[in-house]
């Protein structure tokens, strides 16, 4: 009979006041439920901390201070967590620290009676403690974790570590913290999931995945505890719980609690307005219709309905006459060059126009509305946009942070549907914004009634993009092209056979497309990602401080030039 | 005899092509001119590049086969280089590899009859060649370079390769490239100043600043011609070049060749002005001075006689009208919780009216005329404003790129002084911009002809500020408190004596004053600074991609808290 309490904590990036304090409530928790040990995740204290300025000697004066305080309240209960404090691990009895490691990573304690032998490693669950423990007979091994979700993570965790359990011979304990924590333009989700593995590797207990638990458990019964079965689910629901959780804890931590979200009836906007209102409820939710003249009667119905099943604050606010009079002002205020003293007027360009609509929106209106409501204004991006820049600066790409900005656009319509079956288990999201096609709406020539939008194929673009982002190998024209000529892209890039066919009459429309978007992606994209705000990673190549890019580095290789050359002949 | 020539040449970032053709026309530049070798900066090929998404396997394809295409330019010719291929250091002449390294960083060439012992280095300054080669009697070191600039390297490069070289005890060739290279949010201008050391270490020879240039002398007169003097000048000026260069390169990088700059009639809009005419040309560059009934006519002459006397082209669009459109427009729209079909308005408070003039300017004005006038706009934020975030976000943080923002307001102010002595050498900035009280005129409490503007005390905040940001040891609350307790704050961060008295009565003043912009600095600030625009760096501590900063990590040491209490127990 030894009771063990892993606490899955909440874990505060630098902030050794707030973490302590919860600490110490969790110590005391696992003394009120008669627990012998309780094991904190990893840099509990401090955090694993990304942010490099906040590391100081005033702040590591307190970490010191700080395992102080854990010590004291070690009194009838032993306390296993690492710091930012000489060694990392800690382990505290009764008020006194256990000093009697045989080596690290190996450390030997008395607890009711018996002499356990404990095997520890920190944090990454790809090699958890050394095999050659083995022959040391440990009596369990503790996996200190922390470690942020990426799509997926779970499983690999859970395969790696049950290996390794098994090969070790003893159960072992993983335990992660939730929360986030931000490198400025990347927010990372922390998933928890801690776990008790059994002596063979299989899962005996689990904790829940984005929130905090105290998980307790009898050393003793571990191997006699049925392995659990998790029941099978789509990839998005891990998806929905890493935005959520990142939300809900990102927004805390910057002590947000209110949100503005411009809807347009399109999914982007209402997949976020779902979700915002799942994380803030509804009350702390104001929706934004902002129609101008080329916004259907079709999307500013759907957008009140959205409204109306979310039960959102909601208001419209026109923007026609606002942009009317910025086209009038800026096209009748003369230019003087002063050097010859030579006037001239200003015209503005049907793209300009198109922009000063998608600025009006989100610099003039969100921007103020969400400063009197109370809150921010979310951007609605999705990563398809994000890659090529298909949005415009302090416009839609403008917002305190973007939650589907590491989402394919297919990934958004999976959210959606997950959404209203599974976390509404009602349509909140109309049916016909999933129906209709994606457009800005910001000119005629984006007419939904006529069945026009976005110059972007989703179908076939997703999986591009998707190709030049996130696959290991850097793939760029030069592979794409050669795949083209091979008729081998659509199995390379994941997309629906036969769309590169019905897409692109020949090679020239292919290479032509392919520029666009890579010249775009190289090029102007960099410049907004730069000044983007930040996103939620769910994947581990998601845009931001662990996606390092310039600006003016377009490049084309001399091989792909040369096919290029070579297929353009073969079309003439 | 033997002719050598440095190649001080602009290296585009991840452009293997465009390098190529640069380093070929260097190349023939120096046969014209009867060089028997020539030297290239580091990585000349594809630059030492900062953007790790660029460098994939088609581009390592392309590096190699340039190798070939200079190895055939070396007909007639010694080619020294670094490349990214294999183990970086290559030589070529009359189309051969030289292939003869006694070790790594020593080889040995033949060139006009005799036999001359290379040393060679990459990169850093710091350590140049390994003294251990003095036993092998060198002719001459070659230092291959790629360093950006920061304040003050060239004369502690200087001192460096000057001390190694004495102890070489043989000439050394220091070649480094001009341009810029970028990290995404951080801008690094390249300074060049090549520079040919005699055996003494004395400076012989030296290529220009930020400008490209082939640099030709003869080995044999080294040790006889005279060292030069560098004529003592302020440090602004060393910056100036930094920035003009610096904008120079990254904007041609970007193909941006006309900008906007929003002028206020202050000092960071009218240095702008100044630096970005010197750069683009005055026909280039559009001023546009936006008032609203904040203004005075104090800084609406101020600005247009700026423009008259840059030449450039100006307007004046006033935007009162639109922003009280928004208030209106905003105020009156009826926001309806629609889980009860409650119905309220909102209301702008005066600070989110201040921010809404922020964002008309920048994000309705300045951004539709950049597009139209077939440029970008400027962000004239400095790094006092940086720092805590005075600037409202897609307002005044909004633009392409961010000049002076590594600047301190006394640095704004001496560029100003240097750009109207020596850079123009006439008053090009008005007298009045200089001598006026700072202030964003956004309400009646920031007027300017009552001697009102912004609320940072600039004398001392700025000092403050630098010590957050740029002291090496980490400058907390804890540490400015304790050198005020101590008296010594004034001296500890370099502010003029007197001036905490002057604007502190007592410790609950200077209390409140550190902690409001503490919070700001590492609260709302990190969350504007994530989405502001790139920065020329010219410090090592210039905000963006090499300063790690996270969202909501504000944090207070316990010794400061103790101290604080101790402080206003003492003033009650």
């Amino acid at each position: 009979m030894l009771k063990i309490a892993l606490a899955q904590m909440e874990v505060r990036a630098g902030q050794p006041d707030i973490n302590l304090e919860k600490m110490l409530k969790f110590i005391e928790d696992a003394k009120r439920e008669e627990s012998d040990m309780i094991v904190f995740p990893y840099m509990a204290v401090l955090s694993d901390i990304f942010d490099s300025t906040v590391i100081n000697p005033s702040l590591s004066r307190d970490c010191e201070s700080c395992n102080e305080d854990i010590l004291k309240a070690s009194e009838g209960i032993t306390v296993l967590f690492s710091n930012f404090v000489d060694n990392l691990f800690f382990a505290a009895k009764n008020g006194k620290w256990i000093d009697s490691s045989d080596s690290y990573e190996l450390f030997k304690i008395r607890m009711k009676g018996k002499r356990y032998k404990i095997v520890y490693t920190f944090e990454n669950a790809e090699y958890i403690a050394d095999l050659k423990f083995r022959e040391k007979n440990p009596d369990f091994c503790v996996v200190f974790s922390s470690a942020p979700f990426v799509q997926c993570t779970t499983k690999g965790r859970d395969y790696h570590i049950g290996e390794h359990t098994k090969a070790l011979g003893c159960p072992t304990i993983y335990v992660n913290c939730v929360g986030t924590q931000n490198k400025g333009k990347t927010i990372y989700p922390f998933d928890g999931n801690s776990t008790v593995y059994n002596s063979k590797g299989e899962i005996v207990l689990r904790g829940k995945s984005f929130e905090e638990s105290l998980l307790l458990f009898d050393l003793g019964t571990v191997d006699s505890m049925p392995p659990i079965v998790e029941p099978e689910e789509p990839e998005i629901a891990e998806v929905y719980r890493a935005l959520h959780g990142g939300l809900k804890h990102f927004l805390s931590q910057i002590g947000m609690k209110k949100m503005v979200i411009g809807i347009s009836g399109g999914i982007d906007s209402a997949v976020d307005a779902a979700l915002y209102t799942k994380v803030l409820g509804a009350e702390n939710v104001l929706l934004v219709n902002m129609p101008s003249v080329y916004n259907s009667a079709t999307t500013k119905g759907l957008s009140e309905q959205l409204a109306k099943n979310l039960g959102c604050n909601y208001m419209v606010v026109p923007i026609q006459e606002s942009v009317d009079y910025t086209v009038r002002q800026l096209e009748s205020t003369p230019v003087t060059y002063l050097a010859d003293g030579s006037t001239h007027n200003i015209e503005l360009s049907s793209f300009v126009r198109e922009n000063i609509q998608a600025r009006d929106r989100s610099s003039r209106v969100l921007a103020a509305l969400a400063a009197s409501f109370g809150g921010g204004f979310t951007c609605n991006a999705n990563k398809a946009e994000t890659t090529i820049g298909y949005a415009t600066m302090y416009g839609d790409c403008a917002g305190v942070v973007s939650a589907l900005a590491d989402l394919w656009k297919y990934q958004v319509y999976d959210l959606a549907r997950y959404l209203n079956d599974t976390v509404y288990g009602r349509e909140v999201i109309p049916q016909g914004i999933i129906d209709i096609v994606p457009s800005a709406e910001l000119s005629t020539a984006q007419n939904v009634d006529e069945g026009k939008g976005d110059p972007l194929k989703y179908p076939y673009h997703d999986y591009l993009f998707r190709a030049f982002v996130e696959n290991e190998d850097q793939v760029t024209p030069e592979e794409i092209l050669q795949w083209y000529a091979d008729g081998k892209l659509e199995e390379n890039i994941g997309c629906e056979k036969g769309l590169v066919k019905k897409y692109f009459a020949n090679a020239e429309e292919f290479i032509n497309d392919l520029e666009r978007w890579w010249n775009q992606f190289t090029g102007i994209a960099v410049a907004k990602r730069i000044q983007a705000p930040p996103i939620i990673a769910v994947t581990a190549h998601a845009f931001g401080s662990d996606y390092f890019e310039a600006q003016g580095c377009t490049y084309y290789s001399r091989a792909y030039k040369a096919l290029k050359a070579k297929l353009l002949e073969g079309t003439k």
